[in-house]
This record gives C-alpha cells, structure tokens and sequence, in this order.
C-alpha cells in the first residue's frame, strides 16, 4: 500500500502533482461539464449474472459485459484524455480472471494514471431497501478487496455510486462514511423531493447518516445526479440508444455540428441552474451501455472538440469522473445543508410508489438472511477449525463460493425481489451451491473440533419438518453451533420417527423435550411433528462454551423449553383472534388484535394513473384491504416446552401464535399461500397488529438493520408531501425491526427477513408478508410477480414476527439481542452411528461472552495469517440505560484456541488502514463538527466501543 | 501496377510465395470449413446511405457503417490470423476520407497481407434485375478505381459477391468474366433450384453467361452460398444476433463447448455433404453485422481452438476468405457443370415470386435511366469541353456527383424499388443534385464549343410540358446535345407561350414545326401544348456533326415530324381499342388487341399461404387481371409531324399512341395514377398486347439491357419446374425490350425503363407498369409500397413504349438502334436573349459516324491526360444478318478534336491492364472450350469489335 508510487489522484495537499496527473484540467472562468462514461451492469435481473457476464440470452436483454470490458479497454488505450468508470466487481473480477498479462499490464497502467477509475467498487451495487447491514459490509468488502489486491491504493474507490436503487437508506450511507468514500451519487429519489431541491438548488448535501456516531464519522457528501444515470435527451450515442450520431463530414448529408453543439449549451447552461458550482455532471451511459464504445466515444470525442472550439460559450466540456468531479466541488470550498433522515419511500409519480418491492420475493429474502447466517458461521468455523476446514475428511469446502453468492444476492435485483423469475431461481441456486461449499467446510472444522470424521448431515428443510437423518434414526447425533458472542436459548424442532426420544447433553445430562403429533394447520402442511426424543445427543461447539448466564436470556444452549414466566396472550373464544398481550413482568397489558388481509392489487385500468402494482410499485385499488377471515379455527398445544395455539384462516392462510416457556416475545410463525388468483385479483397480503398504543401518527423502522427512524403517517421530513397514495406512500423497509409506541407501551415487532410494513392508524402495525400478482408494473422485469412455488401453484412462504411488550426505555434491551439472534442462528448438524470414544463434546472458540452491547460482526479468515475481526456496538446512543454506553474488549482474550499477535485497525470495508483514512471535510450548515476522537484505550489490545460503532481489525493470529 | 511487391494473393504458379503468404493452410486429408467473416452493408434501404454511414436514425434499424470499420480494423490487428472481406466502395470510401494517416497505413498493411480482402469491389453490390449494363459498368469502373488508386493491385477484388441480390442475371455473369473476376458467389436463388443443386451436389458450376462472346471470355465459376449470406443456425454471434456465446469459463454456469463443438461438426459434415470438395465456406456475419466486431471474433477465435482440438473429429477449421476458398476449389482440379440461362425468376416459396420489385417505383426506375443518359452527356462534354468544362463561366461543375449518384442508385435497394420511400427520396435527391453539378459543366462545355456563355437553362420537366425558358420568352435558343455516335431523329416538343413559332436550324434553314393545342387525356394534365414556333434557334452539339445519313434513320438531328411511311394502326371506333398494326413496308399486318388492367395484389389472406404482394413480391389474388375499361375516349391530332390517338381509360389510365411521319416504331404514351386504393385492394397495373401471333408459349427478354434470353411459360431450363404462381411465376425483368415471335412476325416492345412483363397466352405480351399496394410483403422494407405522389394522392407515372412490328430475321436491325436512341436521349438547353455574332452553331466531336453495330458506351475523362472509350458491339452473334459482323474501328480516326497518342486495353472495368489479366481456368463438362483469340488487327489503332464485345481502352490525348 503505497500510493505514492502511482499516478492515481489524491485528495491531500502534499499530492497535488499527482492530483494533476489524473484529473483533467478545469477553467475556473467557465461552466466546467464534467462527462462520466459510465456503464450500469446490473449483477442479475433480466437475465443472470453470468448470462449477462457472457452476453448470453440476447433475446430477453442485449448485455454481455465481457464485451463491455474488452471495449472500453481498448478506446481508452487509444486516447489518453478518455475516462471510464467500473463499478461492479462481481463482473469485473470475472473478466480479468480470463484476461492475459500484456492486458492485465494495460488495465493496470489505465487504473493508474487515473484513465480506468473504480467507482463503489463493491461486489454488486446493492439494494438499500431489503438487504441487511451485515452481508452488504461483507459484499462491499469482498469487492474493494479484489481491486486492493490487484490495483493498491490506486484501485480504491474514493465515491460510492448508487444510481440504480429505488430509493436509499441513511445506513448505507454511514457505512459508505465508514468505508472511507469521500462522496456519494445516486440518480433515484422522490419526484417530489427532487423537484424541491431543484427549486432550492439543493440537489448537494451533506448526509449526516447516524445519530448515534460522532460527526463527520457517518457524514456522507452527497449528490443527487441531474438525469438519473442517463446522459441528457438526445446524446445517448450507445449502440442501444437511436440518437442521432454527430455528422461532421460536410461532403455527407445531414451535417449537423451546428444544432449538436447549440443543444448541448442549452441543456449545460439549463442544467447549472440546479447546481451550486460551475461544475456539473453528465453521466454518459446507461445499462448494460459500452459493449462497443467506439459509438460512444468517437461522438463524445467530437462533442468536446467542437463545443470547446466556440469558445465565447463559456461551457468547458471534458472527461472526467465521480472524483474528479467532487473535486471540483470541493474545492469550491462552499456550506452545504446536512440531510439527517433517509430517501424512502421512491416514488417516480404520484401513483407509483417503489414500496412493493420491500416485500417481494418473500423466500428469496429469507433465504438469502439465512445463508448469511450460515455464511458467518462457515467463516467463524474456517478461522477455528484452521487450515483442515478447507482441505479435511469430507474433501474441499470453502467459505468463498458462498460468500460470492450472498455478495451477488446483495444486488439490488436480487435480494429486491425484482429480477425475472428464472433470475430468482438462479440466485437461490448460487446460494445453494455455497451451501454446499460451507457444509463441506464446517464439516471439516467440526471434525476437526470434535475429532470425530462420522459423516455429517444438514437439515436444510426443518422449517417443513424434513429431515432424514432424523426421521430415519433412532438415534442420532446433533452438534449445535452457536455463532453468537454470547449464549442463547434456541428451541430445537426435528421430525422423528416415534414418539420415544431421549435428549442427552454433552455430559450425559438429559434434557426436557417433547414428542408431539400435531396436524398441520394448513393444507400444505401433511405432517407437523414436534421432534424430540428417543436418543438424542447433543453436541455445543460454539464460539462460546461454559454455564454462566449472561444478558437476558439464561442459561447455557437450551435447545428446548423453558418455562413461560414473562408473557400472556389471550384469544377471544368466538372468533379465535388475539385479543390482548400482557408483559407480566411490567404488568403491562394492551389490546392487541390480528389478523390477516389483502390489497387488491391495482391492474392498471384506474382513471388516475395506468400503473399496475408489480415487482416493484405497490399500488393497492383501495385503502381498504380485504378481510381474509373474519375468524379463525384453533388448535391448541400445551406441554412442558411450550404453548402454541394454531390458527388457521383460509385454506392458504395460517399461522401459530407460540409461546416458549421463558421467553419474553411471543411467537407468530405465519404460512401464507399459495395465493389463489383464479378470481383475477392481484393480492398483496399483510398481517396486521391493532392495538391501543397511542402512537399519534409516528412509528419507527429500522435501517438495513441497525439505527432506527422515525416515520411519520403522510409526512415527510424535509418538503411539503402531497400524499396521492395513502398506503403505499406510508409504507417503508424494515429489515429487522418495527414498532410503535406511546409513553408507557411499546410494541415491537422483530422479523426474519426484510419486508414492507406501515402504520396506518394510530395502534396499528401492518406488515405485509406476501404478493401474488397478475400484471408487469412497467419497469422492466417484463413479468407479474408470481412466484410459481410447487407444481405452478403458487409460492407458500412461512415466516415469523416476534413481538415484545415493553416499556418504551427497555425496548432495545429486549429487540437488540433479539434480533441478533434471529439473524445469526445456531447452525444443526446430523450424525448417526456409533459414537467415537475420543470424541470432543463441547468447545468454544471464545473465552469468555462479549458484553451484551457486543455484537461480533465479522470473524473470517484473511489469509494464511490473519483474519478480519469486526466488533460492533450493537445500541444506539440513546436508546438503554445500560447498554448504551461505550464497552471495552481486550482482543488478546478473545479467542480460546488463536493467539492475537499483531492488530491493525482497518476502515469498515477492510480496504485501507484506518490512520490512512484522509477523508474530504466539507463544511455543513449544520453545525460545528467535532472532529471523532479516539477514547484512550488503555492496552493497544483494549479497544472501546461507543453506541452504533464497528471497528474493523486484522489480527494476525497464531492457533495456541 | 507492381503486384509483385506486394503480399497479396496471386493465383499464378510464379506468385506462390504470396498465395502462401495470404491464403490459411488447409488440411488436405480433413474437411476445411472456411470461415467468411463478412458484413452485407446495404447502400441504402431502410435508411439513406449516409444514415447507414453513420449510424443514424437507428430507431429505424441499428446499423452503422463507421463503426464497423472501426470495428473490424482494430480486431483484425488484434491477431493476424484473423480474415475480413469487404464489399461495399460507397462506404469503404466514405470512411477512408476520413481516417489519419496512420490508420491508412495499419489498413493497407491488412489489404496487403490479404488480411482485409476487398471482393466484388463495385461502388455497390447492383440490383440485377433492373439495371442496366452501362450503369452497372460504371458502378463498378467507379469503385474499383478508387480500391486500385488505394491500394493497388493488392486492393483489387478477385471474386464477385452478390449475396443479396434477388435473382442473378446471366449479363452481370457475363460482366463479371470481363472484368476478370475468378469466380462469382452468390446467396439467392429459387427454392427448387436449389433443392435440385443440393441433392445433385450442383451448387457450384461454371455460368457460361453469353451465346456470343467465344468461352471463356464470359464464363464465371459460380457458386451458390450455402446459408443465403448468413452463418449456420446457430452460430450468429454478432450483437444483432441472439445465439448463445461459447463459454468455456468452467467457473461460470453454463459451459457450453462441448455442445457447441458437437453441434458445429455436426453441420459442417452435413453441409459437405451437399458439395464437391474438402473445402466448405461458411458465411459468418450478416447485414450491417461487425459493428462490434470483437463478439463475433472472440467467439470464433474459440471456434476454431476448441473444434480444432477434436483431431479425431477430420473437421479443420480456418479464417479464410472467398478468394481463398477458391482457391481450394481450383485445386480440387474438377470438372463443373455449365449454366447457360440465368437465375431469373426468384422465388424462395411456392408462392413467393420475386418478380414485383421489376417494376416497383416506376418513376425512380425511370429517373435513374435518364440521369444515366445525362451522365454519359456529361462526360463527353467534360471530354470534349476539356478543363474549362469543370471550371468556366458558370462556376464549378462535375461529373462525379452524379456518377456517384448514379452509382449509388445502382443497389439492388435503389433501383430495385425496395427500398424506404424516404431513402427513395433521398436517391432521387441525389440524382438531383448530380444533375445540377453537371448542368454547371455542360453549360461550361457548351459556353466552350460555342463561344457564346450567355445563360443555360435545363427544362427538366418537360415529361409533364413544363419549361419557364420556353413558355415565358417569344425567342429562345436551343441546343440540342446527341450523345450517341451516329446520327439520330429525335422529336422535340416544347411549351411555349403562343401558337406561331419558327423554327430555324443552326444556318438558317426552317424547320417543319407545329403548335398545337391539346386538352389534357388525363385529369393531371391540365395543358398540354406541343410546342413549336415564333422562333427557335436550334443549335447542334453533338459526338457526330454532318449530313451524311447512318443507320436507319435519315438525316441530321431533325427534332421534328417526319412523313409516316411505314406503319399503320387501326383502332376499333366502338371501343377506341387498337386492333391491329402493319408494316407498310413488309406488307405484315397482325391482329393488335391493346388494353390495361389491374391484378389484386394479394392482401396476405389467403388458404395457400400468408404473402401479400408488395415492393418485392408480386402475387395476384387472381391469375384474370381486372380491365379498367372496356372502351376508351379517344381524341386525335394529325399534322405534318405527328399522328396520335389519345385514349382515356378511366379518371387514372390514359396513353397516346403516337406515329411520327418517318418513323418505323409506335409509340404508346402511357399515363398511370394515382391509382386508387379507396376499395382497399392493392392494384398492379398492366398493359397488354394480345396478337395473333402464334408464339408457342415462348417470348424473349433482354438481360440488362444486352443479351436476349429465351423465356418459355411454365418451364425453367434446368429444373423441372412445379407452377404455384401462373402469372408471377412467369413474370421476367425487361430492362430494355421483350419480344414474341413466329416465323414471320415478330413484335418487339422497346421500353424506356426496366419493368416486370411476361407472355401468359399465344400471342400475348403483358407489361406491367405501376403498382400501389397495401402491404407489406414481410421481406423487411416494413412498408406497403404506396408512393405519395403530389399531396398524398398517389403516384402518376407516365412512360413510353416503343413499338416494331418486322420480321423475326430484321428485328435486331430495329430494336437495337431503337434501344440505344431511347437509352442515351439527346440533351436539351436553352438560352434566351440576343445571339452573340461570333457563336459557334454546330459542333461534332466525332470526325465520322460509328458503324450501326458500334455503340459508344463510355467516353469519359479518366485523368488530366487520358479518357476512357468503350466500344461496345451491339448485336448479338446471329440476330442480324448485316450488323452481327465483326466492325473494325480505328482509334485515331475517331475524334474532331482530340489526338489520341497512346493507347491501352484494359478489362471490362478499367482496373487491370488487358494483357494482366490471368483468370482461373475451370474444366467444364460443356464440351472444349477455345482461348479467345485477337483478331489479326491491322494497325495499333484499329481495333475490331465482334459480336456483344465490349472493348475498353485508356487513351491519352492531346487537344488538336
């Protein structure tokens, strides 16, 4: 890392040669237009991503980006004032592996002279609506990492570049702060909003992206790009485009320089109107744009020449780049207003809200939380079970292919739910196939724990009672892995073939469990069997053994049962809905009743507007959804471990309200399908929670996971909403969390998987689950969303809420650590036979539990001598008496079997050295800024946490 | 001319070092597949050619020639085993003009290593059913010049390309032999042809393409193409296309090149099986293909490696290129079959015959034939007029705009009427800005030979008696230009303003004239005025000045009226019908039933199949043409000068038929339009001539305008034809005439622009003449051919048919003279004012008339000191017993006022010296064939022209 010996630009003073170098020179005396070209390479959406890396499937989108890349790289050797950005390593990363040395020597030479700039730089550009925090730092990371191993520091990114999702979160935002990007771009925001700030010259700011950490430490500049990430009308020269060329041979027909060069003046002068500089920005490309960039710049190389040429214009035209760019506005050394809260909902109309989107694909969306769960416990177990878990009994395993397939799943196609069917099923098959990788990887490592090789199997389809190891064994073995930093309480359900089970512990203990025979509930569910004894024995490797209790939840790895002591949920007996939810701890009890509903699903034919809901919009064709069922019918189940009352609702509704003995949140594990359409209704169906909180308009939704927002009905913080669509316009992403309040009740809903959810009334919450519908809403997929599930007959998808009453000051004592927990599940693993008599029955990678405030983030292995460690101060600011104060961790009595012999704190992304960071300051109008101090730690080993903080360390380690 | 230094290829045994050096090795014990890398870029279409150059209105069709040059030349550089064969000069001319010079360098690197081959090489790839030879020579002298002048001899094509065009003519075969082509490709011919040749394995013959030249001066190795011009299904990998890439990243999904190797073996063995040699050629590109060459050389450059490997597989396969694989084939050392008619009509279905497009856009066609007579006027006079011509006293004049022009109109979109009817437009444009350029240069010419430079006026309008100079001034001058090399009679009719003109020749004689005063036949007409007296001064430039009498028809250019002496008409006074025609002279009288009628285009509904008639495609719903009317109005003129008959047929059909006294032709002046469509049924409109003559279902049509073929209702010569079509499956392109005939009578319709015609019944000629249609015939032109016309009301067309009724043994004697009068039509120019004293009044730059067997077909400058001269033979081997000899012309003797000092033969289009050319000799199995041999000439300077040959010779000059 030693940036001084390229010519790529930097930012400091004491680099201004090499700044000189890379940047294009600018006149301060004219309107300076910077040009971007630039191509949008969509990781999977109409086609997949290696269909759209080998420009296969033509037929359903012309895109190939190896050709995209072959292209590029050769008009920029043939000019040196050309410039071009790339953006998505999934697919740069692709074409260099396949590229010879005299072309990697090229690329190199054009990434440092600034010619080939990275822009973002992350696997994928991913979604900001449904992704989770956790798998988008890791995507980020796994691409910024590719480019500093091949380019150095000239290969870092120094802007992040989201132009295509639909809408953005203030938390993206503070990791691209974390991460060291100097400023932002995006094209998409509210039509609305974006009119205002065009009024206001407004379209700059700064973006104060956390309430919690310390400013300018998640401050983001950021700028909202004036056409989209289009080119402006009319100078679209791709081969996908049918703008007219520029004709500049007189002895041909059609000359037509004059009228080029008068347009394009008008539309720069038009365009700095909005704009605070004399610098603005045309992006110069679009999707899948520069498969033969000879079209493009051959016609931008005459744009320049012939614009420059008038000279008393006073428009500057030149190539340039997202930095190059920023650097002219940085320098013009202005205040810019700070922006604190987030651009959602996406609207582009006032009948077209992006809110559909936060639901869509509800089981890719679980699929892909639940293979980033599997994904942390797949790294965790490569550091700990040392260099064996690749290359072990059970052959080769490796973290990489599923952490490739959850950077891709990051896309904003992907995990977004918008992509073509066959699109989504190629995502989920990349996951399996990861899945594959990692269970031969943790195999290996839990062999090598365990010292016993018996074969092992995974149960991938418990959450509908499949499992043959258990279901074809009488006895049988479980290993329980834990990849939280603290011990939890997980209930254990396996299907078993009898009704006899004994559960053993490691040490021979026996454990409460149950065998239940129960019918299903719904129509898809055959047999619904409570798994538990006949011979069971359990194994607990885990980042953490031993029998302290610690946080809220008591006791070692139960995997069954506790005794219900905290919650009381009551059923009116006429209909067999909930009526009220009682805390018995705090004595709080509210009404509480739910129940399931529709959307009719708009198809297009309104007087308002043509817009159908879809993939993307959600539109309902009334404010007023439609009743499931009036009632319910139950079933019931009560034994040592836990209360559940089942509810079904229609034949394609149900759910099961449970109750764990111990547990302070209430289950509701909801099945919702297959959605019948016969009747040629579009149906968007949501759960919803009304209460008698007193809310007043406000309720509160996570952000990619981490730091709440407010959210308020018909509201929007920064301009004057004109609501045109009461329920989609109120409806926001949650990822993890929702919950209202008023000064005594809170009620808070933690969910699996991202979704939308609102608040319409006062008490009330309503999440929607889940969409079946019938038409295109026109934004390009080219398909209803209707996921086909078995046999075509439509998707059922099965989910859970947890709901906590609480005090609203306790709340995040209770939603934080759980949802932790539901994102980074145990892991189960199966054996049969005999068991080894050498074999190790408990382990425990760490020494001790972390503080509950301790969330460990990352634990993966970086090579052969270090591994990537990120802690995280998992409270908000303000938000627990107790836990929201700053925590100390000694790294050096962290680990059971690694000894930590060197540390180096990394920025968020891992792709520089934190005393490296040099971000720009810009000056806000927001207030003074405090530059972030560092407490004094007192060892080089104690770092501290403060609320909503990650650090990020190499560790170079040694195993014990 | 020093091919010896360069790398190209040369066929001949001292030379093959060269042919090494530029043709790919093969294997002689496996199957070559020879790849053609190859684009077909149409001058013109769907859009205008610039608009092709260009890449603009790609909203239209996406295709840009600059960047497919662009395109090719970088990837061929990337690896010099890479081939690429152009076509097209009009393009490739556009884009050198406007390379650097290192560019130029890297291209003719490419052209010498036989890298880039050019083949056809034209300015075009001509249209073959409506063009005429002289514009084809022209077109094709024009752009082999320009690839000669480049790159020299190693730019100079040797294989003939017409992939595209729809039909192939026996006269173009012919052409391309004198031109020394070595073999000639094409992509198109009717479908049970090649059924027959594919299962004969005859798809590549020698084309012996002329009954008179002595073989092989006109025999063309030709070879039909398997996949028309495309790549086998499959294997398309241009971005137009959508076949799936070869990936062979193992790491990406969808490996695919095992299945491509497997399926590419698989039809390179079928496709040997329908050929006679190890050698196969696969067509790879398509039209308007390699914009982004790199997908298409990317993909085959793994092609070629991956089939390669499989050594077992006997399949080799190489870049390589038309010439190349020629040269496989004349190493093969076979025997080929003779083709001796032509490909002539098209039909790629039972119910899909080619044969509209004869006569589609009626006026263009016509257009295009008169700006081909200016033109030739135009290079004489810039001949004879020396450099003043180009730069006088009415400025700056050319030749080139309108042989470009010209040249362009000559593609087999333009001509053919096939094209857009904006591009039809634009080649109008075109025309007429050629016009323009070469008024300025004959009036320089003019102002030259006459020594009098007051202003010139053009009546280009005079088709409709349209001409300010004459109408608006009681005195005006005309000169009268004849471009022919003999002596011709040429009726004059003016507008003027008045009825008492005299008309004076260059010394003062009166000259017979008449005013007269005409209603208009039809609606569009509105005056009608033939002009004569008060007082015109009638100046005579010409090739040929004197008194002498030549050829059949008497005297000086007598622009009037001459005693009918040999024909006569009678008409029905019932229906106001012809009914019969006798030469006075022979004493033949026939039976001459004259009327029009419709055919209903099919609208695409019908049992047998979906093709409705359009631009291309002629498909009657009906075999029985509808008559417009079973009687005319006549009205009739008889004067000194002239006889007519006119006749109204309906609001849109009328014709004159015309007698001049002297004459030995008929006329019929036809007028057609706007044909109505307010029935919506597309109409194609006829006019038929049914006689008595017993013409045994045979009938005879010219081959661009040269070589007559025999023609046989229901029968193909080399196929046993299966009729779907009765009528336009007989239909044949006419470019210049079509007779029928018994053993006494023949009738010889002389036409003055290419159409359709046929003969359905004994006796019968059928022509036809306009059609307005309401579909699309789905071949691509995307629109129903429906020309405007004024205001949108559709197009009026009038045109002439020349009449001869004589002896089968006499008919050459007429017809061919008739032809040439009608192909090259004196010029027109008129001057008002006084008469400047020192005017020179005639002029002649010939010193003498040609022989009648002699046509002077070219007399161009061809640089500073030299012209180009063809003489052509006119007649046939036997049509004429008197004029099918051998006629010797002595060079010296030839001009007033040029001394030629030098001469030298070349080939048919100028780009090779006579004595260099060395053409591939070809076994046929149609019997020994004779080297021509030179006819002992008595001096250098004569030469000696027999039977259909065209000699062409660059003379150097000196003005006497």
């Amino acid at each position: 890392m030693l940036p001084l010996l390229c010519f790529c630009h930097r930012y400091d003073l004491l680099s201004l040669y090499f700044l000189l170098q890379s940047c294009p020179a600018t006149q301060p005396s004219m309107l300076n237009v910077h040009l971007v070209p630039h191509t949008h390479d969509d990781v999977g959406w109409l086609k997949t991503v290696d269909q759209y890396y080998y420009g296969d499937r033509n037929d359903i989108q012309h895109a190939g980006v190896q050709y995209i890349l072959d292209s590029v790289l050769e008009q920029l050797l043939a000019d040196p004032t050309r410039r071009f950005i790339y953006v998505e390593t999934a697919f740069f990363f692709r074409w260099w592996r396949q590229q010879d040395s005299a072309t990697r020597k090229a690329v190199t030479m054009l990434v440092n002279e600034g010619r080939l700039e990275f822009v973002n730089g992350g696997w994928c550009m991913s979604d900001e609506a449904t992704t989770h925090y956790s798998a988008v730092i890791d995507q980020m990371t796994l691409g910024l990492r590719f480019l500093n191993d091949t380019f150095g520091a000239c290969g870092r990114p120094r802007v992040a570049w989201h132009i295509d999702p639909f809408g953005h979160a203030r938390e993206h935002a503070s990791m691209f702060a974390q991460m060291g990007y100097d400023g932002f771009f995006f094209g998409r925001l509210d039509y609305q909003d974006k009119a205002r700030r065009i009024r206001d010259k407004d379209m700059e700011m700064v973006w104060r992206a956390s309430e919690s950490l310390t400013p300018p430490t998640a401050d983001l500049f950021t700028g909202v790009l004036p056409n989209g990430y289009n080119p402006p009308a009319g100078f679209c020269w791709d081969q996908s485009c049918n703008d007219p060329p520029i004709r500049d041979d007189p002895n041909l027909e059609d000359y037509n320089v004059d009228n080029v060069v008068k347009r394009f003046i008008e539309i720069a002068n038009d365009q700095a109107k909005m704009y605070r500089t004399n610098h603005i920005i045309m992006t110069m490309g679009s999707d899948f744009q520069y498969e033969n960039a000879n079209l493009w710049y051959k016609n931008m190389d005459k744009l320049i020449r012939y614009v420059n040429a008038k000279v008393r214009s006073k428009v500057n035209v030149l190539y340039s780049t997202p930095s190059c760019y920023l650097q002219g506005l940085h320098q013009a050394n202005l205040t810019w207003s700070v922006k604190m809260d987030d651009f959602f909902p996406y609207a582009d109309g006032p009948h077209d809200f992006w809110t559909g989107y936060f639901t869509s694909r509800p089981a890719l969306k679980r699929y892909e939380r639940l293979s980033n769960s599997l994904l942390q416990v797949c790294n965790q177990l490569e550091v700990l079970g040392g260099p064996n878990s690749r290359k072990g009994p059970y052959g080769e395993g490796d973290s990489d292919t599923l952490q490739e397939a959850m950077s891709v799943a990051q896309h904003h196609d992907a995990v977004s739910g918008t992509e073509k069917q066959h699109v989504a099923n190629d995502y989920a098959k990349r996951l399996a196939r990861g899945w594959a990788h990692c269970e031969t990887l943790v195999s290996n490592a839990l062999a090598t724990l365990s010292s016993w090789e018996a074969p092992r199997e995974y149960c991938l389809s418990l959450n509908i009672s499949v499992c043959p190891a258990t279901e074809n064994s009488y006895k049988f073995f479980l290993t329980v892995y834990n990849p939280l930093s603290r011990m939890v309480s997980w209930p254990v359900r396996l299907p078993v073939n009898g009704s006899d089970y004994m559960v053993l512990q490691p040490h021979g203990q026996v454990l409460d469990s149950q065998v239940s025979l129960i019918m299903a509930a719904s129509s898809i569910m055959v047999s619904h069997c409570y798994a538990i004894k006949r011979s069971v024995r359990i194994f607990v490797s885990s980042l953490l053994k031993g029998t302290q209790e610690v946080g809220f939840q008591p006791g070692l790895i139960q995997p069954f049962f506790f005794v219900p002591q905290f919650i009381r949920v009551t059923f009116d007996p006429d209909t067999g809905l909930m009526n009220s939810l009682t805390n018995l701890e705090t004595k709080q009890k509210i009404q509480l009743m739910q129940n399931f509903y529709w959307y009719n699903a708009s198809d297009g034919n309104s007087a308002d507007s043509n817009q159908p809901s879809g993939a993307y919009i959600f539109r309902p064709n009334s404010s007023t959804p439609i009743i499931v069922s009036q009632t319910a019918k139950t079933y019931t189940l009560k034994n040592s471990v836990v209360q559940e009352v089942q509810q079904e609702f229609s034949p394609w509704v149900s759910q099961v309200v449970r109750l764990y003995w111990g547990s302070r949140e209430l289950e509701l594990e909801w099945t919702v399908g297959p959605i019948p359409v016969e009747d040629s209704l579009g149906k968007e169906v949501i759960t919803r929670l009304d209460t008698n909180i007193n809310s007043s308009g406000y309720f509160y939704t996570d952000s990619n996971g981490r730091e709440m927002l407010e959210r308020r009905k018909d509201f929007r913080p920064t301009w004057d909403l004109k609501q045109s669509e009461p329920v989609a316009g109120n409806y926001y992403p949650i990822n993890s969390r929702i919950y209202i309040k008023d000064k005594v009740n809170q009620l808070t809903a933690v969910t699996d998987r991202s979704q939308g959810a609102s608040s319409l009334q006062d008490g009330s919450l309503e999440i929607m689950l889940h969409r079946r519908l019938l038409y295109d809403d026109v934004r390009g997929v080219g398909e209803p969303l209707s996921e086909p599930g078995d046999d075509n007959k439509g998707l059922v998808v099965r989910g859970r809420l947890l709901l906590a009453l609480t005090p609203p000051k306790d709340a995040a004592d209770i939603h934080r650590p759980l949802a932790e927990a539901l994102v980074l599940e145990p892991l189960l693993a199966f054996q049969t036979g005999e068991l080894h008599p050498n074999t190790i029955l408990e382990f425990s990678g760490l020494q001790a539990s972390l503080p509950p405030a301790v969330h460990l983030l990352t634990l993966s292995q970086w090579d052969q001598e270090s591994v990537l460690l990120r802690l995280e101060h998992q409270f908000q600011v303000t938000e627990s008496p107790t836990n929201s104060q700053p925590v100390t961790v000694n790294l050096k009595k962290l680990f059971s079997t690694l000894e930590v012999v060197g540390v180096s704190e990394m920025n968020l992304s891992a792709n520089q050295w934190k005393d490296e960071m040099n971000r720009f300051d810009w000056k806000t109008s927001g207030g003074e800024q405090c530059p972030p101090r560092r407490l004094g730690d007192t060892s080089p080993w104690e770092i501290t946490l403060k609320p909503m903080e990650i650090q990020t360390f190499l560790l170079r380690v040694r195993q014990r």
